[in-house]
């Protein structure tokens, strides 16, 4: 084990791999065929092979192309040692990227990271946290604002022990909120040192666009990255707009799934959920689903019961196809479903997320298959897929008349 | 009485109920009609019905659509204790707005509510202060100048003990300041984190627009709100000119009145000298009256002796309209003042202020008065008050040929 | 003398009017009349009559139309304690603009005001104090720039032991640095709060608006005063372009000249040198000469001999009528060149200086002097003087063909 | 030896001149010649002759036309004694300007000097540090960034113990970087009060002037310096570029060769590689070589060997000219070459390296043989290197056609 665990003390782990099929994805319910072995490539002792750094947006910050989302890691039932052992996996993996999320965890993931970071002492240069502010339609504390942004940031970087967070996020913009204020308070926050950039999260491609000129109006800082769903059922902001908002004002691409970021409730639900979810959201489709709409057993049979039963026959159909697909490249599904999302060049940041050594260990695999997806593959997958998005034909005024 | 004073000791509040007629508002003097019983609507231990929270101006500050006008509690002859005692009581009804002013009461009310919101200990991002510079022309500080708008700003800091005041609100415009210098100079209070937003009290919508346009010549932070006297008989400048400011240019409204801040001298001096005031002012109108031109009984009596005697039979007689009509809605004609207020969209919020517990909850049930206030009855309101406003009308240059 | 020294220990000051005329000023050698009495007007507990408070250029700033320049005040030969006595006759007598120079007094005239400001423990916000930033051609800090301005007003807030200056003062422009770096860099001490308002000493009207300019430029603070020589023969300058800055943009005037800041070398000299140098200055003229070519009594006596005889008849009889003058209205020259300033609408303050606490008090007493000065008064001494300055005509390019 | 070691206890130096000679440049091997000896001038007490102080670009930073470049005196070898030895005399020779870079000797340059600097407690006013930032495309800290600027100004000024860096120069433009993030990042540094100025090393005129548009785009401080390779052999960029960037936006030029710094090497390798390298260069032009491709031994060997022979006999022939020369005007070829570089009025400064004490002074003493390149000279020089650059022409589309 030494290889990747090298002076972090993870001799727990020491028997991870006669262990690590236990914990195998099962899409029993969902998907006929046995599960395949998860593809178990070479260790390394530096950086995983596949992993590459990549300039997020047009800024020049450089993430590497899987990042950890440590929302799954600080949730209940992972002890702070396991954490602090999944933290240092990714870190010897070369990951540099650590995002946060109040949903899941609130203030204790927050907290914990800030206190293996600093047990730690890494170079604050060779790592990158991202951290979001969360704003709600319930609580009093409504809304974007000045003041809400400005005492997320301030009591983020108190509970990191950070003297500044990496890209503050804001995530889904306020209707009620000038965008001016947005921006001009993200700016504040950059100007006082407490972060070195900004983005945005669930923001729809117009509100990133408002955002960006408001930042070119008012001589602001523009955001750097949108954080995104992205996964095989998940795809028209993806493949659609963000390739454009990239070209034409920088900001770039941090995709999450539930599949690769590990459901806090069981790996199995979360791929079992995506499936069914992503059939229901053919229906009451959205720019995407977060974490804030924590999706527990009833809303899944809830949503499960709506969808049509052909439907549901058909996207069961599809499941079998992709497993049988993963069984052939020697990997399980959720390797494959992440594969295929690290495939597209759009995303700079895949963040992955586990509850164990060995699932982040599994995930990170996915690296090695990217390559595997040729472009008969990839056809392939597009087949089975049957969802690859177009963008409405643009009507011209002229025919209208 | 424990539904709003939960965790607040306010034990001493018990009997209130049984006392609070006693300290009924008598239009003697001035009405003809016995006054009527103050409404008594259910108590929640949460929010009070009809509070609710608007955004202030267009920004993203939300606040509760009545805050607590502190003038009048920070006054002689209410304790400190007495003072909490209000303080929370606003808390618990919802209220998260605290407006400060030095008119009355000087540094010792931003010194008390320090003190209590250092007790009390509340989440900073759970309540809103808002505060005033204010400049004489007698005192040999003379004007407004960077150098006053920064000294009263670190002052009030000090005083209140807080990092940052939410909304700093310039109170009177000096001709003789550039605009530039004070706009420049807001900026550089929000810049500094000691503000987060900033305002005016008492400036011509003219004034107003000339501060929005140097805002934007010179990128500095735009004002969100104006703060103003509007009531029954102050209506011009709220009704015809803010709705403007405010779909142009964002400024929003802090409404006050003597009846709705509790003119310390006791609420009937209050009332009456609103009517006799108003009066006086439909031969001496301006954009409003204010705290700083403080009225006392000889005043009072001045204006009273320079009402023509015509006039001063009719408002009595309107008085006694409108007291009938609160009768008839089962409130105190305060309380119907109050209410009329709110029903006005364009107040975010209605500053409410009191010596006393009793005076402040009386004052916050005219909320579940709104409702009764339907086209009819505004209709009525309207046909006694007789002084709906309308701009004078545009005459075309041509015509004047 | 508890009218003017209450609370400020003045005792010494007991005997002077006995003292006063000792230290008359005697224009012995360019003079033949006698010197007459000074003007000993009643004496205030509060403001001195006459002195007023104007807007210093178009700023909200107000300072008293007579300001304490202190450069000779803690010049050698005048104690520390003698010093305050004089501070202190200062802000009795209603002046709160204390001015400082390096040229003479160096270093120790802001450690030794310093002292005084901290021990008389006086509100910051009701005195100004206007510094200067100086540079040599031959010191080997050669030149303004940014690190240049950054140091100089640091060490200046250390040795004041202040946390601020209100007006810091660029003396003489640097026609090496480029004005962008200038006004950035002045921007740069307001913005970090180490200065209120910045002004120049020295710089011709082009200069000025050079600097203006490139503050709008760069959206900095634009300059409020330019500070000036201005007396009876030295006017060009004040009177023909500083008005026009005025109204322009806004750049407002603090003036001084050799008899009102009590030149160390004694009044005497001061007055005489001013004379004689005036004379000079006909035909070396330049827009001003300054402390820093501190004329000693070689260079006074070189002037001197450079001077035509015939000028130096003229000169001479020009001094004698003013002398005349002086004695009529029973006043001293000094004092009548003092108030000849003062009335001079244009000069928002004049900076009088002294090397005792009588010599201010008489200079103070010039105030009370301007009312007299009406247009008889103003026009018999122009035809004294004969140096009306006149703008060269435009001619015409039309005319030039 | 006092002239100039006064009270900087440089005994040490004392039998200086009799060892001077051993150390002397020897360029066997590529030139038939015998090393001419140093000129030996006369030592001043105070400032070295022909030493001047010059504006740095076109800001108000008034730099010494040499300074030290503490690259080899930090490097190993040199104790810290030697190395205070070397910068005090830099400091009485009237040098103003100390360069660090990390390319040679990492962090322990600044740690050094920044020892050096606290123990003399010379005027901070008195000397200007000028530091870069380094980036590499090999670690995992790649490329420029907001963070990276940022984390290694921070570090250097923890190294160095002070609180402001004159220049931050930026080494190497980052083309995955967008110039308006590193501009901004500069702005933050200088507006921190972190740094005075910035400026680039190794840019392209294209870059720099692309940086300077950003800058006006966005309201930031422009570069004022560019740092570069200039010497005989290496001529284009400073003859034909570096001028327009000076005239059209005050970028200057701070020059640097392997001969003036003083390659660690040995000057013998240094002048010897200095010429090996021009020739190599002829055919792979770049627009200069830098301090982080330390030359070798191997890689001088390696481009030795691929010297056309022809081209080498004519570079060696070039060389023995140059030394009669030398011989000529009594000073080394280092000297000459040094002086040839001075006589260049766009070079602001040109950066002077040494090991030792001895090496320095005599480089120092270049200075004075700057008078001595009259235009006969210069013309001779020319004829001997037969590389004076020229714009290739501009061609007229019309003509094209």
């Amino acid at each position: 084990m030494e290889e990747f665990s090298a002076g972090s003390g993870l001799s727990a782990l020491a028997e991870r791999d006669s262990t690590i099929t236990k914990e195998r994805l099962l899409l029993s319910g969902l998907t006929h065929s046995a599960p395949a072995a998860p593809m178990q490539l070479s260790r390394q002792t530096s950086i995983t092979p596949g992993l590459r750094y990549k300039n997020l947006g047009k800024s020049g910050l450089r993430v590497s192309n899987i990042g950890l989302a440590t929302w799954s890691t600080f949730s209940s039932g992972v002890t702070e040692e396991q954490a602090e052992q999944i933290i240092v996996l990714a870190v010897d993996s070369g990951i540099n990227v650590f995002d946060l999320s109040e949903a899941y965890s609130g203030p204790r993931a927050e907290i914990e990271l800030g206190r293996i970071l600093t047990r730690r002492a890494w170079k604050r240069s060779s790592y990158i946290v991202t951290t979001k502010i969360y704003w709600s339609t319930r609580s009093d504390e409504r809304g974007l604002s000045r003041k809400h942004i400005i005492e997320s940031v301030k009591s983020s970087l108190t509970r990191l022990q950070l003297s500044y967070i990496d890209v503050v996020i804001v995530h889904k913009s306020d209707p009620m909120c000038p965008m001016e204020e947005i921006v001009r308070a993200m700016h504040y926050c950059i100007s006082q040192g407490w972060a070195m950039y900004w983005g945005t999260a669930r923001w729809s491609p117009v509100e990133v666009m408002e955002a960006y000129t408001n930042c070119r109006q008012f001589n602001c800082v523009t955001p750097i990255v949108e954080q995104t769903e992205y996964h095989m059922f998940c795809r028209e902001k993806t493949e659609l707009y963000m390739p454009e908002l990239y070209n034409k004002i920088g900001v770039g691409l941090m995709a999450w799934s539930p599949v690769s970021i590990g459901m806090p409730q069981g790996k199995e639900d979360a791929t079992a959920q995506l499936f069914a979810r992503a059939s229901f959201r053919n229906k009451y489709s959205s720019f995407s689903w977060t974490e804030d709409e924590t999706v527990n057993k009833e809303s899944y049979s809830w949503m499960k019961d709506r969808i049509q039963p052909e439907e549901s026959r058909r996207q069961t159909e599809r499941i079998r196809e992709l497993n049988a697909l993963a069984e052939r490249l020697g990997c399980t599904l959720s390797q494959l479903i992440i594969a295929w999302c690290l495939k597209n060049e759009s995303v700079q940041c895949l963040l992955l997320g586990a509850t164990t050594v060995d699932q982040l260990y599994e995930s990170i695999q996915s690296l090695q298959l990217v390559p595997k997806l040729n472009t008969n593959m990839m056809t392939e997958i597009e087949r089975i897929l049957e969802n690859k998005p177009t963008r409405p034909p643009m009507i011209s005024t002229l025919a209208l008349r």
